[in-house]
């Protein structure tokens, strides 16, 4: 039988009125304003800037293992703004207070005594033996437990393996204690006559340190292969597991994983999985995998719980540009846990039920759901955290028995990350908690049915704030604000499919001549050149057609030809051929991701992110060159109006670099079209393939003949020629430094005939440094370096060469890095499960295994992965993924850029020393710098002298705008592709005076400077 | 006896009624809407925009000799926008109404004659009989008459010659007529028995071509020298003669001149002046002349008027930051008029009063003034303007009979500038004609004290619009928006005197030492050379230590040790340096301004707009800076922060130009500053002394050392040295193309132990043309080009040295330009009558006068004016101000850039060809066009393609910001100093991007992108 919750709402209610009830003038500890804690939680609820202080102080006390440390950590995030942080708190966390004294030993150790009994109040032990002894006392209470082991974040197997080995050892020091466990509020072995005492819930990921959506299948296996042990250990001694459900990311694996281990022990009930009410997909899966059980005929358990991840979910969509997956208003989930709830119930013949909420009003909800329904006890529990909301689960006990304590147990470092998740839960504006006993909200307004509060909250819902991001007018009316193109979210399985398929497709073509491209006509040479898969030589992508000089002379007539007109065309018309573009690679990203992926060997999403970004260079540029076509007013002189406007310098040539082969490309043809410039392009030999598509999405757009030029060519034959063209009046390059520095002095001489100043637009080499602090959130650090340093094979000017480690944290970080390290796949990129491929042909190869050997010799080898022989014998451009140590500034591998998978680490005795060495080269691209000392990250934002640098992030995968990309010194002219000031490069500026007095009269216009 | 105006009220309203009630139901005939010009005064003053091309159309209809020519403008004019124009008056203006048809050649002929019969209404004949002609009638109908020549813009002697011509040719006229005249109201020879009836009104300005207000003296003796013989002709007839006041500028000569000449000829009375009331000095300067008349003993004769160049006068105040020298409340005018008139009545005995106005409050306030006071009749006239007002005159008439018209004849184009200023009047918001006659507006409002009007304007005045402007934050709080300093008034005797003791000043330290200076130290070199006075090389104006590669060596070290404190110096703070500086400028602006006349022989008030510029760029890159200097956030995604800011490059080593000394040094040498880049500044050898300013402003400004270092020296020594160093980020110079090129070469390469690519911001050469339009304004465009050539001997970057001429217009620009050339005064800087004067130095000279040996040789001489014997005999560097005709674009001299008093003549046979030689150099740096086509101006725009252009004005003279200035081809690089872009070009832009979240949680600023 079923029910509408709206005509149980009086019923409802009345059981949270008793409820409450029950449990008046009892309030959570950790709302106690006489403990230390309860101070610290009344103020940040009080103060935003205090709470997010203060959670971060938390976050990163473990790492504080020094006095000079802690102090010096204190003092940085609570001596700034004194105003703000009541003098309780303030712990005399001044400059003057601190100093190495007495006092000062005596306050950190109070302070860190008083966090640590903050996190002691959610974690039930830092030991098994301890977990044991409080889960004792909690049966002797009432209360059955499921324990949960902190540390989820594991970067290498090894930290995987250690996580499962600590399953492990918990469930024996409880294997010799549970028979002797008398059963609650039953006789036998199961408590309540239904449920097994012993009860662990999983976090999936953590089992696997590869786990990644975009690899579903080996994310599945390796889960399963490191839980699987665990839950054998857990049925031998009868128990209960609960898969724990974490980002979205990795819900799909998480849900499949059950199925497989649901299946493989049909007979073996005691597998539950959890899901997320504040997910909008929540019913859909929830229903889903109700559907799967009946049809599999196989019982299940859900725990239903509102979500912890709501802030993670919702920045990482509104930073991807993805819909925000999680429910914006509070009652939404609410109504989602109560809906959700009431599908589960009505299923409870083949589904248990686990109701995990705090909320009084939800759990009164389910309640009178399961009455009304008549829901055997057995089929449903309460569960609550361990350390929060005690009336609440003194409540529950009361009136529904069956209540289960959420308990983590583990080391204190992940501990402080579950204590900061706890602490945002409790102090949330939206909290049930913190409305019901903090800030003590009428118990009506508590229980209402969360539709009527969403009802009231959309009623009263402040008018959204204007947008003031400035929207600029195209050829088809206004234009969107600029937002960088969706990075492809591969939770989806229609992403994850459309990739095999277009690279199916693409392989079909293999072989297929590329001519050049020159006056809107293809040009076949008798000159060619083949492109290959680097994973696979013997796989010709292509043969390409080589320009000669006379083609060049060619392309740059028709060019010099076009400009005439071409640079009168209206800048927002000309940006309207960049949308049209744009639009193109839009409605053919897979294809073009496809190709990178076979012609160069980037990775999938490393793929999507090099074509994302052409997309965003075009819709960036389209706007640029509308805000900058808009002449602007100098001064405001009556009798005069002077207008300043740009004009494009001439034709450009474009030579660009293989690794961002269609990015960096369209970047720079981009420009140099939407200013005004017709482009002679001259794409990487190697990545002619990938070239040859702004070929097609300009002839898509409809860009006028001779406006883009496609001119691929041997660098030897042609490249000089190019730059030497007196006809050419820009030249944007990427690539290395030795060839933007020949191009430069080149391009510095002014040949017969030349009619401008060439401008060369060159963006080189980077060396660039990563700096782990001593109090680097190491979970992060590791997986960042890894990332920087060896996506796409470290192929990018961005990408990390040297990480430079401060002392103190050096052999920690080092440990995990190598362990990380080694844990990951080699092969081809066209396999999602391998995180690094070849390198991009057999040059690079051979470049790449010199500056190897060179590594090997100035340092001392801490991980060298090679790729497994399946791969290489194919001859492959595989080269190993090397980490090297003991390296110094002075070593070339310090100071040479190697463009491949070589990572030197290198040691600081402090901050400023590892900020010396990062600026130790003639390289200044990017870098980063992981650190939770906030003074540290402002020294490293001033002294830390790059293009780009980024804090608590990799240095790799710039955004167009967000992360406007280019460097100094030796690795560029100090421009930034994808910023404000790019364009500017290709155009000169202009301005016209007009005296607009004529017999002493001038009209008088609204923003003269006139008389009042 | 005296009275008070407010007392008199009363009286003066009842007097005014009166005056109404006796010309009820009149109008004049220019409101009658019954007819053409009625009609078109009506839509005038209803539509601003319409009024705007009306009157710029009446302005330029004189030039329109074909039917094509005049059905293009009307085209031009009026068919743009449809919607604000009657169909009564479009004529059919549109593409279709026109195309030569007969239908469009009558319809011109219809809009010539009305507009030519508008024009007749004021003016009372083209020739001198018509003249005569008029005048008898006017005076059969009772009206006295002052006779005026049209014609006043002359810019040659020639035609200030054919003026003087003009008035004896008319007086010979009335000669043969008057004595048949019987007197008005009179019996005698006398009109009121007091009258002569001869009357002539001179424009002093039209009588001498080179009036200038820097040259008092001379512009006086010239002045004179041509209006006394019409002065003995009007004498001799027994006449009357008024010299008229023109633009504030000429007042203090036209006054001077008045006192010589009524001093002269004391027994003869009949001399008058005019005052203009709307002036805010007119109250003091008419207590002064009539001071002096007593003093003197000489009775005097002013008229008053309210003054005709309102707008004018305010625009100019308003384009050079100067105070506003007109009433800006028409009732002030109104006040003071009838203030003075007061003075003047209080002061009958001694002087003679005319009163000129159409306002009935202000004649009836003078009336009863003069009635109270018992001013005999003899003592004071009316006068109105011939064709305007006619039922005032005619009450004028009837109630006080004394009435003068004001007669303009002459040629219809000057007579058309005159129109236009009487339909501004008529159509003028605040005329009292178009409120009396077009608004009927009460006539209580109309008469009431002008005092009474003002207080209610002031308490009805609209509030202030805001203004607009960001006011950047300085280190002493928030900077005024930038402004120009304003240029010296010379019409203000103090800034006239302030130059000579100036001058003689700096005389005093001739010959002394310039040493090197070098971090915060003087640094004496063995090696010297002495810079000399251009106008007379036996003067020494110093002697300059000279840099060798062991002093660049050292001022590129320290400065390169200051970077790295330098950089990290707040913007605002670096900024506060330069306001400093600039501070020190405005204080010491007479002695720099007086070092550069004598070093590199510039004009006066081209001294002064040098140092202004100077002064210019330092407040403009202070704010710039500041601007630029707040962090940008780039992109609004949560859970990350990303900032866009700039750093400077490094070491600028700054080489300046002589022909700009202190503006372009300091131009450059502060945007390398402020940017954080400290600089090595090599100023030119023969403006050393002016460079070493920069030394003492930055001294007086507190820099640290380091930051600025002052290297003079050789450079075949030293120039090289300086431009290879490795330390060296920025090259920052000003000069010509063959360094400016031979710079780029070599910087472009990289030397061993430099970090940087070097950036070469590099100002070259121009060509410059200005294009003379067939229906250009001649009067200005003369002007125009012989100051944009020949101002400062031609050697400016700027300066023209091409006029493009269409052939349609040609010989009658030719010769004018031929007749104003030969009009100026050649001879040293220092003299303020000279026009032109010596080129910079031997070398300039020898390089000058072998470029005119190249321009005889390919063309025709128009012009070869060389200096006076006195001058050239003591070795000065003159070479003659030299005009050539008949040049082509493939003639070298139309080609190179000669940096001195070379003008070549081209022919184009129509616009579009003008713009095609316009751009056939390889320089693209400035030009000009006149014009009053609208068409022609903006294809100009887009088609004349220089970094500056200017439309009807010279194509020098640019300012800071209004005119950001530079130029591209073989120009420049594009950049534009003084403008928003500038300063860019020393700073590396860098981004830093911090993320945010930790453990899943990002702190939510305010403009973050976040769900609503």
């Amino acid at each position: 039988m079923s029910v509408e919750i709206s005509t149980l709402d009086p019923q409802v209610i009345e059981r949270g009125k008793v409820f409450f009830k029950s449990i008046s003038g009892e309030a959570p500890s950790v709302f106690n304003k006489g403990w230390w804690t309860g101070k610290v939680m009344d103020w940040a609820m009080k103060n935003e800037d205090f709470k997010v202080q203060m959670f971060r102080f938390v976050d990163v006390l473990p790492y504080l293992n020094t006095s000079e440390s802690l102090s010096r950590h204190i003092e940085e995030y609570f001596a700034a703004d004194d105003s703000n942080i009541p003098d309780v708190l303030k712990w005399g966390a001044t400059k003057t207070g601190f100093g190495g004294g007495l006092v000062a030993k005596v306050l950190n150790k109070t302070i860190r005594s008083n966090i640590e009994g903050m996190a002691r109040q959610f974690i039930i032990g830092q030991k098994a033996k301890e977990a044991v002894k409080g889960i004792r006392k909690l049966r002797k209470d009432g209360f059955a437990f499921v324990l949960d082991l902190l540390g989820e974040a594991t970067v290498s197997q090894e930290e995987a393996q250690a996580y499962l080995d600590g399953y492990l050892e918990v469930l024996d020091a409880l294997e010799g204690e549970y028979k002797k466990w008398d059963a609650l509020d039953a006789s036998g072995d199961l408590d309540w006559g239904s449920a097994p005492k012993i009860n662990v819930a999983v976090k999936p990921s953590a089992f696997y340190s590869q786990s990644k959506p975009v690899d579903l299948e080996g994310t599945v296996q390796g889960m399963i292969k490191s839980i699987e042990p665990v839950y054998q250990k857990v049925m031998g001694m009868n128990g209960f597991m609960c898969i724990d459900m974490e980002a979205l990311k990795y819900k799909e694996p998480t849900i499949e994983m059950y199925k497989r281990l649901r299946k493989k022990y049909p007979e073996y009930q005691h597998l539950g999985i959890v899901f997320q009410a504040y997910l909008k997909c929540v019913d859909h899966d929830v229903k889903d995998l109700i559907d799967w059980a009946r049809e599999e005929n196989l019982p299940i358990s859900i725990r239903l719980v509102k979500g912890a991840y709501w802030d993670y979910e919702t920045v990482i969509a509104k930073q991807n540009d993805w819909e925000v997956p999680v429910w914006t208003h509070k009652p939404e989930s609410d109504m989602a846990f109560e809906r959700v709830s009431k599908m589960i119930l009505e299923n409870h013949d083949i589904c248990h039920f686990a109701c995990a909420s705090h909320n009084i009003r939800s759990i009164s909800a389910i309640m009178e759901m399961a009455s009304k329904m008549n829901v055997p006890d057995e089929r449903y529990e309460f569960q609550v955290l361990y350390g929060m909301a005690e009336p609440v689960r003194k409540g529950l006990r009361n009136v529904a028995k069956r209540v289960r304590l959420y308990c983590p147990y583990g080391d204190l470092i992940p501990g402080m990350a579950y204590l900061v998740r706890r602490l945002l839960e409790n102090t949330a504006n939206e909290s049930f908690l913190k409305q019901t006993f903090a800030d003590e909200a009428d118990i009506s307004v508590l229980l209402k049915n969360p539709e009527l509060t969403l009802e009231s909250e959309l009623a009263n819902k402040p008018v959204a704030k204007p947008d003031k991001r400035i929207r600029y007018k195209g050829v088809d009316g206004e234009l969107e604000p600029f937002s960088n193109f969706p990075p492809s979210d591969f939770t989806e399985k229609e992403q994850r499919d459309a990739f095999p398929v277009a690279m199916s497709n693409i392989r079909k073509e293999f072989g297929k001549q590329y001519p050049l491209y020159i006056n809107g006509q293809d040009v076949v040479t008798g000159d060619t050149l083949d492109s290959y898969n680097p994973a696979d030589p013997s796989e010709i992508i292509g043969t390409v057609c080589q320009a000669g000089v006379a083609e060049v002379d060619k392309a740059v007539g028709v060019a010099k030809e076009a400009y005439i007109d071409w640079r009168n065309v209206e800048p927002r018309v000309r940006a309207q051929y960049l949308l049209k573009a744009a639009a193109y690679c839009k409605e053919n990203i897979n294809d073009l991701c496809a190709m990178q992926v076979l012609e160069v060997g980037k990775q999938w999403e490393q793929a999507q992110a090099d074509v994302g970004e052409a997309i965003d260079f075009m819709e960036y540029y389209a706007r640029e060159t509308i805000r900058l076509g808009e002449p602007r007013r100098m001064g405001n002189s009556p009798g005069e109006y002077s207008q300043y406007f740009y004009q494009g310098k001439g034709v450009a040539a474009v030579i660009a670099p293989w690794n961002f082969p269609l990015a960096i490309s369209v970047g720079m043809v981009s420009a140099a079209i939407v200013c005004g410039c017709p482009v002679v392009y001259k794409p990487a030999g190697i990545a002619s393939a990938v070239g040859h598509g702004l070929v097609d999405m300009f002839k898509a757009a409809g860009l006028p003949d001779g406006v883009f030029n496609y001119i691929p060519g041997r660098g030897s034959v042609m490249g000089d020629h190019l730059v030497d063209h007196p006809d050419i009046a820009v030249i944007a390059f990427t690539g290395s430094m030795e060839v933007g520095l020949r191009i430069q002095e080149r391009a510095a001489k002014v040949h017969p005939g030349q009619e401008h100043c060439k401008k060369v637009i060159a963006e080189m080499g980077g060396k660039n440094a990563i700096i782990i602090d001593d109090d680097a959130d190491l979970d992060e650090a590791v997986l960042g370096v890894l990332y920087a340093s060896f996506g796409f094979q470290g192929q990018k000017c961005s990408a990390c060469s040297r990480v430079i480690v401060l002392d103190s944290i050096y052999d920690r970080f080092v440990h995990r890095l190598k362990e990380a390290a080694e844990s990951v796949k080699l092969g081809p990129a066209e396999d999602p499960s391998n995180y690094m491929g070849p390198v991009v042909d057999k040059a690079a190869q051979k470049n790449v295994l010199n500056y190897g050997k060179i590594a090997e010799e100035e340092g001392k080898v801490l991980v060298k992965l090679e790729a497994p022989a399946e791969y290489t014998s194919k001859g492959g451009c595989y080269t190993p993924l090397l980490i090297v140590e003991g390296i110094t500034k002075n070593h070339r591998i310090a100071q040479e850029e190697v463009f491949g998978p070589v990572l030197v680490v290198m040691r600081a005795a402090d901050f400023s020393e590892a900020v010396d060495i990062a600026n130790s080269t003639r390289f200044a691209l990017t870098g980063a710098v992981y650190s939770r000392s906030p003074k540290n990250l402002e020294y490293a934002s001033k002294e830390f002298r790059v293009g780009n640098l980024y804090l608590n992030k990799p240095s790799v995968g710039a955004l167009v705008e967000r992360h406007a990309f280019g460097g100094f010194k030796m690795s560029g002219v100090g421009s930034k592709s994808g910023g404000p000031d790019y364009l500017l490069q290709f155009m000169d500026p202009r301005l016209v005076c007009e005296n607009t007095m004529r017999r002493g009269f001038a009209p008088i216009s609204e923003d003269d400077d006139w008389v009042a």
